[in-house]
């Protein structure tokens, strides 16, 4: 379906390639739904069993710090790994299955079959859409009602059990990094192997090797095996008396990195022809650019650098300080992301359209080029996937920890391990922002094939979506405005369903003076029942607004405006529509990876600035001259990161990742329903 | 130089008009230069007058604020009147007699002249950058500084004369808003008046009547004589019991725009030939919009809805909860900015492609008819910039008043005015954001053209700077993160400078006891230099950024790639520097109008979230029922609030209007440069 050009004797021939030719609308529909339905299953799944084990994880996490750093690690890692592999194993299945139906058993051509499983990714995104959102506000609204009437108006500690909403605030942390994190990444394979094999198709239909289709789905497969390797590896690097355990899950890393490259040299040999070597540089670039992701992650949110320790100085002089200089740092964080993700698209693209195959222009081999640097990065999806569940893990498993009156060398392991857990969470985030725009970029191509099928212009003639059109800068105007505004209703949301907890705290305060004094026991189980009513009540606003936006705009512009568009010596009636969608989903895309890596990394750094407090590390000279003095936990510097770190919360737990799954979700959206924004 | 198409016996035939043929490079750049030097000239002195005429006003309106409120509004106007008519009558001055003396007295023809007046706004928005950050950085370091180090540290009250940094914290507000805003929009009349000539020249070309050309200045002049009818009419409508001191200006505005509409029907039907009455619709649209962003900004920072309520509300909570609630509140008014915006842009562009001139495109009258609607809306500039003047003669004049001790009832006209001041001062931002789009997307036509004439397209051809290549998405990427970054070196800039005028005050503290004790005079001057050489210093950075960076991206991009451009049967070769910087330009213009709106409000909002809670106006139950308790200054609500306040003053009057200004630069720095990112 992409532009096609043979070369033959009287010049350029063009193979028009038509789905619609095969398939009609309605079994094309019938298809197109039954694999949406799949996708969300598929997702729900995934993220109800790694839940599942993540919650299972939690005791035997507890348990083996009771004996061991090397245990503790090997356990949360492992329980961890069940959800990154269920994740990529589903995703990978799912698109596998449905490919082989649709085209084996069905009958459909090998062509026509990536664009029936479109609606899998759909159906994913949109699941991801509510577990991330839904997810995020749970989370975050259980953690800072909890706080603010346990900590600011009762007066007992954090997570004391008198406090009705402790319980909600554990549960919240499976919910929104587990179930939330991995839709969010399960959507994000599922649409890059997707839309990696739609323009695969376009590469087939002149070699006429399946094998340029079902290359993303071989990829995939060796990622997994080095995954398997890389964790299976990381007890070996662990030792009892490990300073960092950063360091093991560094290393494992690396193995699966180093692994990811020789499956990569195997299946570009075997499967993309003699010019394979320049896809290869590709797939380098995409695993280069997810261990950029890894450090650029770390330098900006991680206490050993400048970054934190410049919020943390700046608690010194109170909150509104700490605010300012975090957001100051937050806002220059985009800039390592943005050059990385633009000098990835760009290199990987002219890489691509260096392979010479005859009969195939450079632009499809360039795009081309840029999914199979997708498929680079994601190939080490399960590890990060990992290292991401592994922090709710580690971070439960303090708390069993505490309850239960475990020996103190025991919390100090699960102390260590929580701290690498919110690195590894907030470096799973770098990842998803940067895989979303290299996602979103390859589903764009699709969506342009899909109008030029619909507006009879040829696959291999260019349709420009031209920012100088009024169509398209006021849709890109309202997609920029459309993350900001989504922004603003989730991180409301996590306000309103704090509310919703913080009075039913009180209710229970009143009504039962014996739960301050210790006497009885909380209703802990009305309280999250709460949490999940209010969580799924708020979901709703933002939710409509990131379905109904684009196909608002879409439909107001394709039926207010009656231009024409003139292609040279074509003329398209009514472009208005899904100009103005183009223009949204593009430039809106370009704002939500920038927004999303604000929040999330302004979060991460406000986090650990507290963390880098309460560790003694903030010190001022004192009175007396020539000594210092430790502003540690309980003084005002520390009162003021943790002003900090509250008001990082939503950002980096519901807002931030919500965008990510927003972004896939409007370029699936759009990709799906393009017919109904074309006369 | 536009798509200009006369219908002939044969067809269309192409009248393609080329600056070069008539002017050759090396006079276009010394005309280019001298226009540079002149505008930035201008600039300056609007600048420099209208701070001069401001602190002048300050004594005399403390003084008729000791006589009656009508008096004291009147006064304090009239200051602000001087900026308002100086910024636009030097800004119609400059770009008339240049284009007079470059096509009457140096015989340029009447269509090329309007090419040679870029410079102009090149230079203005050189000194408009420097002006606005470096005029930001001052004002609010000094604001910040006085505070941390006087309230927070040494304890003693706001503006009290014991600290060193209160007269630079007075100076700073009218640099950074009478010199700053007045340089911002002294660039968006000259760009915008600039720019609709260029379009203008599209249209002449065929039509033969230069009033085409000349129109943008005719209209500017009807603006002026409405505003002064406006600002004269004020006085009649102020009254010594005036509840609301804002309702008088309020009238006054409504005089200028319905003598506005009058001015726009007299110079369409005048000038615009038969078809007139559609760019008469267009012109009123940018009325319209004018008008609805008055009441925009007023609805989200003002205390009387519910936007800066809920901030205030949720202060009862902390400072936390006041960040979270106000960061969602400050996302959301993105959208009614966005959606007024792209709704102008539209239908103006609508309206104008209706209108039939015989031989000119639907395109061409399209794209002119967004310009009259950006006139329009800054026939009233002088007014608005009047008004915004107001705010710092008002808040200085209370300051007076303070210092000499003068009645009761003189405190309390200038406390109303004061705060009527901070309500226009955010009207303008407003202002300031929606005109820096329109004469953005009016400046981008005018940079297609100038790629045009370089690579060889006919001007009536379409260039597509198409979403879907990678330099225009790697650029759009780079472009947004500049904002983001820019914003970031913006806020830092003020910590630090900040930082600056606190040792600054410490050591007087320290070498002199007497100076708290209030016996010896603390040395204001020095902590005035102090302030001015930190924020000279701070506008380094983000200054070289502004400037650098799409120098940088275009070259990047020009020499590095290589890549094809095929639009129907032409080839263009290397077209990666320019397309790139088109991406950046528009794609940055947008997320920078969508993050200058952000901060202008939220900064807006809570700075008068505190105030609703300084007047008493945050009211909760009390413990005994039935009554309710005042929560007002001093309470922890209000030190919540304070806290908001201080964050927001950064990004209200720093790095929101830096914003604008950069959006500009972007425009006119891409434009004038334009031959360095073409091969």
């Amino acid at each position: 379906m992409k532009d096609i050009i043979a070369e033959g004797s009287g010049g350029n021939i063009t193979i028009g390639y038509s789905a619609n030719a095969v398939v009609d609308n309605w079994e094309e529909g019938l298809l197109t739904g039954i694999a949406f339905l799949v996708g969300a299953a598929a997702s729900a799944l995934a993220g109800y069993i790694g839940m599942y084990i993540s919650v299972r994880s939690n005791a035997r996490t507890a348990s083996a710090a009771t004996r061991s750093l090397k245990e503790a690690i090997t356990v949360s890692l492992r329980g961890g790994a069940v959800s990154g592999f269920l994740v990529v194993a589903l995703s990978l299945l799912g698109v596998s299955s449905i490919f082989f139906i649709y085209s084996q058993v069905l009958g459909n051509p090998d062509a026509i079959a990536p664009f029936l499983i479109v609606g899998f990714g759909f159906g994913a995104s949109f699941v991801a859409l509510f577990a991330q959102l839904g997810g995020g506000i749970y989370t975050k609204a259980a953690d800072v009602g909890a706080d603010l009437v346990g900590k600011v108006e009762a007066g007992i500690p954090e997570d004391d059990p008198r406090n009705a909403a402790v319980i909600a605030d554990l549960v919240g942390d499976n919910v929104g990094d587990c179930a939330g994190r991995g839709a969010d990444l399960f959507e994000s394979m599922s649409a890059e192997n997707i839309g990696a094999m739609i323009l695969g198709v376009a590469i087939f239909t002149v070699t006429d090797n399946v094998e340029w289709i079902i290359f993303p789905l071989v990829l995939r497969s060796f990622g997994i095996l080095a995954t398997i390797a890389g964790l299976t590896s990381v007890p070996f690097f662990a030792s009892d008396d490990q300073k960092n355990p950063m360091t093991p899950l560094n290393y494992g890393y690396y193995i699966v990195s180093i692994l990811s490259v020789v499956g990569l040299l195997i299946t570009t040999t075997v499967m993309l022809g003699d010019e394979w070597y320049w896809f290869f540089f590709c797939g380098l670039i995409g695993i280069g650019t997810g261990i950029a992701f890894v450090y650029i992650t770390q330098y900006y949110t991680s206490g050993a650098w400048r970054p934190v320790r410049d919020i943390a100085n700046a608690s010194r002089t109170g909150p509104a300080t700490n605010i300012i200089i975090g957001t100051s740092v937050g806002m220059e964080t985009t800039a390592a992301t943005a050059i990385t993700i633009a000098f990835a698209l760009v290199a990987s693209f002219f890489l691509g359209s260096e392979a010479d195959i005859p009969g195939v222009g450079g632009f499809t081999t360039g795009v081309f080029g840029t999914a199979v640097a997708t498929m680079g990065m994601l190939m080490s999806a399960a590890y990060i996937l990992a290292m991401d569940t592994f922090g709710p893990i580690t971070d439960n498993a303090g708390g069993i920890t505490e309850f239960s009156g475990a020996p103190e060398s025991a919390r100090h392991i699960t102390d260590a391990l929580d701290s690498v857990g919110n690195t590894t969470k907030a470096l799973t985030k770098g990842f998803a922002v940067a895989s979303a725009g290299l996602a979103a970029f390859l589903l764009f191509s699709a969506y342009l094939d899909k109008v030029k099928e619909r507006v009879n212009v040829p696959l291999n003639e260019q349709l420009p979506i031209d920012l100088s059109s009024v169509d398209v800068f006021a849709g890109g105007l309202i997609g920029v405005m459309l993350v900001f505004l989504f922004s603003s209703l989730a991180i409301r949301a996590v306000g309103n369903a704090a509310g919703a907890i913080i009075e039913e705290v009180r209710r229970q305060f009143r009504e039962d003076p014996g739960i301050l004094a210790g006497t009885s026991r909380p209703d802990y189980g009305r309280a999250v029942d709460i949490t999940a009513r209010a969580a799924l009540r708020e979901m709703i606003a933002p939710g409509l607004l990131a379905v109904g936006m684009p196909i608002a705009v879409g439909l107001l512009f394709r039926f207010t405006r009656s231009e024409e568009l003139i292609l040279g010596d074509r003329t398209i009636d009514d472009p208005s529509g899904w100009l103005a969608v183009a223009g949204l989903l593009m430039v809106g895309t370009i704002g939500g990876i920038i927004l999303a890596t604000f929040f999330n990394n302004v979060g991460g750094a406000w986090d650990n600035a507290k963390k880098y407090i309460e560790a003694g590390h903030l010190q001022v000279e004192s009175a007396n001259p020539g000594a210092v003095e430790t502003l540690g936990k309980g003084t005002d510097a520390h009162k003021a990161a943790v002003v900090g770190d509250t008001v990082g919360d939503p950002f980096k737990d519901t807002a931030g990742p919500s965008l990510h799954v927003l972004i896939k979700l409007l370029s699936t959206i759009t990709l799906v329903l393009a017919p109904l924004f074309i006369p």
